[in-house]
């Protein structure tokens, strides 16, 4: 186990790398400390939860909700919870979205940390304090901005993990390297899902990789004003369509990113051969590189999704495999643009 | 009107002292803002909320509960709030306190104003970004600490007030004057309730002399390591009888004084003449200074009450009229204290 500190502008974060769960009793206090989980994680790993006061939440993203809250707060209040205690979120994004959320208002404020179980949310949510819950249609409507003490990163837990939740997560790597990784990206395009499950280290390796880069991303930008944006490559477009066709998450960024991709080659001088290379990296690791939506649809939604009414929209673009910008595109253009994908 | 900015830790806050709520537009667009109020707000100054998208939420502590909130959020969903949008809570320690939560957590946190119409919310609740709601019978259980942008005064709004309102509120204006300020305390023993009411430029004075009290504590100690505490003078056994015989809050917490006044006299040389003004002060004010209560119960609820299990407790007293510091209590001491009240 190997322990980093990152600061944010509000906390410091402990990140413990190529650590195993076994190792909480380390960080955490035992008598103070209470774990929370999702049913599906705990079956998985029933044995490490052994001798910490743990609560378990019903799995998946409609449970990211006030009323799931309600209930872990009743608990929290029934185990004894209190202003020294510190809960641990182990589970995916769902479960450190919801933790986040709830260590932030219980007691107003008690200290909290994750485990991550989902390479989604080892790579991804569980990094930069965002946290919250959905709200009728809307997703995250509710939450706050609110760092975490420690991340404990424990490899083994992926064991059980299904592989299309494997592929999920690949789609934020992949993004990850598209926006700012090239050599990672060329690393990527050597292997495959299976070869990260079969080699521990280098799935160590890969995961701490884009930790980090969220982590610099999220420490530089941590309000979202600028380069915290370039994560939402593919995003734009991906959540325009991901509800109404009920596609994973995953593959609705990928083919965002390829949209992004060919709207970059578009407008900003993006290389035909490297739009090939996205399309074929997403397919190589089970994602969806081309789908057939409504367009014109999608686009109206899109443009509803927006936050404030203006007639620009920013939308991430590549320069090159590796670097990515923020343009400023006019709604009549993107329209065009999303016609002609 | 006159602005003042307080700088706190995270944000600076204006207050408006001597304004009016017709004022507000000249503070808040009024496209973008939400007022949130209660039923006994909104029926007694119907016409002031004209020309503003208006929240009006069931009152009183019964309704400062995660239902409630939940409301309120469908509502600014349907009113089409947003990132950029402002809430401003119009009302009693209830609605300021769950107006800064729900700012606090909507969409990860919008900006919020306060305009509070208790004298309570006035001189207390409105200030230092304490908000929250209860569970079940825990007070303030679940809230997060987060500055609001403004506070607009206006004394007028208190001419509805119902005079055990008044009455309430006057017990932490008292509470002010005996832990900081002795010649506030002079001059409220000049003075009556029926003066206040009756003469607005004192009034008005009194209650910015209160915040300022408040907002001084709170600045030097936001989060409440050291002389935030004294603001709890009178509250620790006042908490402990306030719900078993359903007092009004400033009742308990006058019964609460005068206990901390006596315990004060024992064990840190309080004079008795200056115990006796207080307990004149406090029933020159309508409330209450001598009550029968049990006190081994009472005893054993503050005990439980703890949030950690140590054997001495964290006690405010009096050195005289005006100061007042924290002492670290041996339980076994305190419960015979309490005994021989
Ligand atoms: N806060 C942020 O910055 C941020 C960023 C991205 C995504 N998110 C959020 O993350 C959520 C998605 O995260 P997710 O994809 O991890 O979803 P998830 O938490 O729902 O996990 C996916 C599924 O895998 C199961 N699971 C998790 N770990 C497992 C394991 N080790 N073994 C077996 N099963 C396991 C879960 O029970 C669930 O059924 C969304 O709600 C999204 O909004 C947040
Ligand atoms: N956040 C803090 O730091 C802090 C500090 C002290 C108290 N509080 C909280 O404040 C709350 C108590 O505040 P409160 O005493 O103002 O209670 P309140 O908001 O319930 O108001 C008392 C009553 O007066 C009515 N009312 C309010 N303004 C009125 C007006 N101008 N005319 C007519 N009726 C009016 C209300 O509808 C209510 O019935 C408690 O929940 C307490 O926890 C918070
Ligand atoms: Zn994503
Ligand atoms: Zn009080």
């Amino acid at each position: 186990m190997v322990k980093q500190t990152y600061q944010f502008s509000t906390a410091s974060v402990d990140y413990y790398f190529n650590g195993s769960m076994e190792q909480l009793s380390a960080i955490a206090d035992t008598n103070s400390t209470v774990l929370i989980t999702d049913e599906n994680v705990f079956a998985a790993h029933t044995a490490k939860f052994n001798g910490w006061k743990t609560i378990v939440m019903k799995a998946g993203e409609a449970h990211k909700i006030q009323s799931t809250v309600d209930d872990v707060i009743r608990q929290l209040i029934e185990l004894g919870a209190d202003r020294k205690s510190t809960v641990v979120g182990v589970g995916g994004g769902v479960v450190t979205d919801m933790v986040g959320y709830i260590a932030a208002v219980y007691m107003r404020g008690i200290a909290c940390g994750f485990i991550p179980t989902t390479i989604l949310a080892m790579v991804d949510a569980s990094i930069g304090g965002k946290n919250g819950i959905d709200v009728g249609v809307y997703k995250n409507m509710v939450g706050i901005i609110r760092q975490p003490s420690f991340l404990l990163y424990d490899v083994s837990l992926l064991e059980s993990l299904p592989l299309k939740e494997w592929e999920n997560g690949f789609a934020e790597v992949i993004k990850h390297a598209a926006i700012k990784d090239a050599a990672m990206f060329d690393e990527l395009e050597q292997h495959s899902i299976a070869y990260y499950q079969d080699n521990k280290e280098a799935l160590q390796q890969l995961i701490e990789r884009n930790c980090l880069i969220k982590t610099k991303v999220v420490q530089e930008d941590e309000f979202e004003k600028a380069d915290r944006k370039l994560l939402n490559l593919g995003h734009t477009l991906g959540h325009a369509i991901e509800n109404k066709y009920e596609l994973m998450h995953g593959h609705a960024v990928t083919i965002g990113m390829v949209a992004a991709a060919k709207i970059s080659e578009e407008i900003n001088n993006f290389s035909s051969a490297e739009k090939q290379r996205l399309t074929k990296l997403i397919e190589q690791y089970g994602l969806t590189s081309s789908f057939a939506f409504d367009k014109a649809e999608a686009f109206e939604t899109l443009k509803k999704d927006k936050k404030k009414a203006q007639d620009v929209m920013q939308y991430v673009v590549l320069n090159k495999i590796g670097e990515a910008k923020v343009m400023n595109i006019p709604l009549v253009q993107l329209k065009e643009l999303i016609e002609n994908l």
